[in-house]
């Protein structure tokens, strides 16, 4: 079941299971976030976008009652990966990590034909201090093999109407994608700020957008990844499922 | 001096004075933070687009070295109430209040002429609840008289390269105010969100843009109007000058 280097973690989480890689990346609190941000409804069809361990839909399956989730991951060897974890959780039947090119999700699953799309895409800008455009590390921070517009584009394709998409990205980037939601016809509806504490400028946001959706954006009660007394805070110890 | 129904505010700064008219509306916290939000130059030249009372040309005059300031209102009766408080506070060298329609200001000053703009604009979109559009109330607080985009628009014309705008309004007018920025050539370069207190989300947006900028976005450190007491945070006793 593992390749070099490679461990098994424990998501805490009703025996939920992730096989991850620490030569290439962990899952951070941006997937977890995410997850928790996507509202999915029941039966709904969820893809993720650059699935990477396969992290987010392992915990959509756990959160939503989506009937399908399928990840987008282009690196083979981190394709393999999340596969692999679908399998130790027996989720075969919830999830498909499928080996492809986000930008060939027109032609997978074809026009208007998913109801929502989360994604926690690339946040460093496409050569910006790249060494080396082959590694997985690189791949996976970096735009290197898409751009944060492309998958704006597609997403925006292969949404239903009023179908909706959740993404996570750093604040300094809020421009780009609500410009770039505007032009493909995917209207900004909901926006929430991460701080990592009381006082500090927030370092990750999250925002949803409605293909075809009527204008109006909703500003979320921020989130706090600390309290004011250093500890994690209620909000983040919920989303975490601390102390149930 | 004083027409019926006006009263002078004590601005408890310098002596500075205001003359306004409740029945039309105060001042607010708005003006107040966009003044100090605005990052003003030695001897530059400023308009402030729908002064309404003059409030910002007023608190620039004191926290900017700003050559010259002008302030544009389309109301007759609220533009005289604004010339006469220059005339008050003795700042005619300074602050020139000019009766037109903000969509002249391209004939009014020409093109790339203009160091800063800062504006205050009607917060609700057009069309929405409006009963009587002559009211000065109305033409105030809704997009009666010019729409947003055409504020941006304008700008952008008489904005000098590299000139910079400076904007205060509602958070969730944030997509159309970026949007049009992007469209207009004003890149979005600092952003700041004012939050009535902790774990609430934000009421008010500060905004600056710069002509022809490179794309990056700042998101500052966030401000809240009362503390953890329930008193005024430090950060707005150091904007309105109190405990000094």
């Amino acid at each position: 079941m593992l390749k070099e280097n490679e461990r098994i973690d424990d998501l805490q989480l009703d025996n939920l299971r992730i096989i991850q890689n620490p030569e290439f990346f962990c899952f951070g609190t941006d997937a977890v976030l995410l997850s928790n941000f996507a509202q999915i409804k029941k039966n709904q069809v969820v893809v993720d976008l650059g699935t990477g361990t396969g992290i987010i839909p392992i915990l959509l399956s756990y959160k939503s009652k989506a009937s399908k989730i399928y990840g987008i991951e282009i690196q083979q060897n981190v394709f393999d990966m999340a596969k692999r974890s679908v399998i130790l959780n027996q989720l075969e039947d919830k999830i498909e990590i499928i080996n492809d090119d986000i930008k060939n999700i027109d032609k997978l699953f074809g026009k208007c034909s998913i109801d929502a799309i989360v994604t926690n895409p690339p946040y460093k800008n496409g050569g910006t201090g790249i060494v080396n455009s082959a590694d997985t590390k690189a791949i996976s921070r970096h735009e290197v093999l898409i751009k944060l517009e492309q998958i704006i584009e597609k997403s925006s394709i292969v949404l239903k109407p009023e179908g909706k998409i959740f993404m996570v990205h750093r604040p300094e980037r809020m421009v780009d994608i609500l410009v770039g939601f505007r032009k493909y016809n995917i209207e900004p509806k909901r926006i929430q700020f991460i701080h990592p504490k009381y006082n500090k400028a927030p370092n990750l946001v999250l925002i949803e957008g409605q293909k075809d959706g009527g204008q109006f954006l909703k500003v979320e009660d921020p989130i706090y990844v600390y309290d004011l007394e250093g500890k994690y805070s209620q909000s983040i110890k919920d989303i975490y499922g601390i102390d149930k």
